[in-house]
């Protein structure tokens, strides 16, 4: 073999939490695997429970078995998976690795200790994680496709309930009182039926979505906003979907409806303003001058946050959040990138409304991945 | 405040993924954040966005707001979450941390730079974390419950299929034809509705069963071998059950019955041994030469691995796999630990046999979670 370098690039981890060995291995591996490139070839090495399926699925150049690197390791008295790498980092002459910004310290420490000089990457491990290719796109519109079915069977569930004399919702079928989690198995029975593996959504009515972290646990009432959050996971690609919709059964009060309005025409905003090359600030600013026009500021209130007070927007690929941002921090949006849309405003004690959408940023616009109507008021 | 050290321990990471941190937190944040033990007391760091929720629920004896950390931040023209544990550290007159061996490097790297002494842990980060609390004991019953009860729908839903003339399984319904992703599916509804999280449950059939990974996507035949797996996360507690059956639906050979009784008896063997003081190798080498005993060795077969070439148990907590584990590496079994027992035979072209239940080692033996009959027919 010809060698054209003394560095590597490593990492260690699993591929069902690290969207970068996911990445670069293709495979679900739930245990901490060793990937390696060097000259531009992926290697990745696998104890011989994983080896067979790695050889099989996964996109690396080579696969090797760890087994004679482990012995090598052991005659030199070192443990563990850095040990490993270290051993076919000294087979291949390797002296210098670049990792991970999340690297374990611990790794890099040992690897330190045996004489490699170790560096993390400075932002992205693969900045090409960012701009998808069309087969992740077509994966992202599955996943969303998918996300909007199961906001269909809340939908469908809402219609089907009948409000009771205290404005609790009751379970058409049941006649029980409705929670949050009686929604929630709505949405998550069709997401686990069809692939999918919901991930703590978010079924928040009233004051519970004046937080928008609150997953909601309380009763489902009339008249009052229920923000409904889904953003399962793929299994067979580990693409995520995200889409948020508020709802009213019943009435909105007018208030609400002029906050539903409002939200509505800052999402609006934000997807004519998503095409290339366009600061994220920029879009974020559009959007709260927006909401401050109408009469509905973002400031605190007795210790309190009030009106508009997280990022408009997010990446989604192998993670739910995902470069890049669109928030008040630098950042210009690129084509091929996709990127969530969902301002939202928060009253505690009243409620919050949200409608989030999944687009792809294009050259001269956006494609929206979520397609799915913005309705307020089920009957 | 007086002050008795100048250093601390500290973790950055979201409570979702990393254990160590939902265990010093006590509560489910999905995005990273700051814990740092100073005089054995634990103080929380939190945006705007979780502070709230984080004084209500978590366990820390300070929660902070950290906004003006941030502004200290920025003052130096430092950026992200670890120069926001600096403000706080310099504030207490930190100079050294502790962190856990998976902290990330480039935040490692970041507080060097700014003058930290940082040092990975030795071992666990939370030694305690392996030694449950009755409470703990408590939730993990609760999930090992909830699993059992998921099984219970598997083997109903098996019992109600019908047998095709070419041996694949009829759904009792549809009529169609059974694939993997049907038992699941019933395996998965059932936890879902429970306020549980599956995770890639294994429904493998015949020689998927072969690869203990394999988790399964064929038909489900009868008269073969159906290894099911079942691992959920309870979204409350954040614990997880864990056990795994394997049935025969219909008439199992004389070959697969050899196989599960060779495996259910090595279990007792194991389940008879676990108690506190006792090496885990010794547990797995007397399951390993019970097998060889029978006549099924553990052996390479044409470049395959066959017979029992895995770990006899893991430790199973806020993680589902932890400390300790069972298998040929040294590890003394302590009280208090909750860890599985899960013997398996495997035989490319054949299909694979495992029995899993999880047990809390005691002085003088141990009790078992799972307590669920072993039964290998369906009829």
């Amino acid at each position: 073999m010809t060698k054209s370098t003394d560095s590597a690039r490593l990492i260690i981890s699993d591929s069902e939490h690290d969207a970068d060995m996911l990445y670069a291995s293709g495979i679900f591996v739930p245990d901490a695997f060793i990937a390696i490139e060097i000259d531009a070839e992926w290697h990745g090495l696998f104890s011989p429970l994983e080896v067979d399926r790695a050889r099989k699925n996964s996109r690396f150049s080579h696969v090797h078995l760890d087994t004679p690197l482990r012995t090598v390791a052991e005659n030199l008295n070192r443990s563990g998976l850095a040990s490993v790498a270290a051993a076919f980092l000294s087979e291949h002459a390797i002296t210098r690795v670049e990792v991970p910004g999340h690297f374990p310290l611990a790794y890099a420490d040992a690897l330190k200790s045996w004489g490699f000089k170790v560096k993390a990457s400075e932002g992205a491990f693969f900045p090409s994680r960012a701009i998808k290719s069309e087969q992740e796109i077509r994966y992202l519109a599955h996943a969303e496709k998918l996300t909007r079915q199961s906001m269909q069977q809340a939908e469908t569930y809402l219609a089907a309930c009948s409000i009771g004399d205290d404005n609790i919702l009751r379970d058409s079928q049941s006649g029980k009182k409705v929670k949050a989690a009686d929604v929630r198995r709505a949405i998550e029975t069709f997401l686990i039926g069809n692939g999918a593996m919901p991930a703590h959504t978010i079924v928040a009515c009233g004051r519970e979505g004046a937080d928008p972290h609150n997953i909601g646990s309380g009763y489902i009432r009339a008249h009052q906003p229920i923000i409904i959050d889904i953003f399962p996971r793929i299994l067979a690609t580990g693409y995520w979907g995200d889409m948020t919709r508020t709802y009213v059964k019943g009435k909105a009060t007018p208030e609400i409806k002029k906050i539903y309005n409002t939200v509505r025409e800052g999402q609006d905003i934000g997807l004519s303003m998503v095409k290339d090359g366009v600061d994220g600030p920029s879009i974020h600013q559009a959007i709260t001058a927006h909401f401050d026009n109408r009469g509905f500021p973002t400031r605190m209130v007795r210790g309190k946050q009030t009106g508009f007070f997280h990022g408009t927007g997010h990446g989604v690929g192998l993670q739910i959040h995902e470069a890049p941002g669109i928030s008040p921090r630098p950042g210009t949006l690129k084509t091929g990138q996709v990127v969530t849309v969902e301002p939202g405003l928060y009253y505690p004690g009243l409620g919050g409304v949200r409608i989030e959408d999944m687009v792809v940023v294009r050259d001269h616009g956006c494609d929206n991945l979520t397609r799915h109507k913005r309705k307020l008021e089920i009957d």
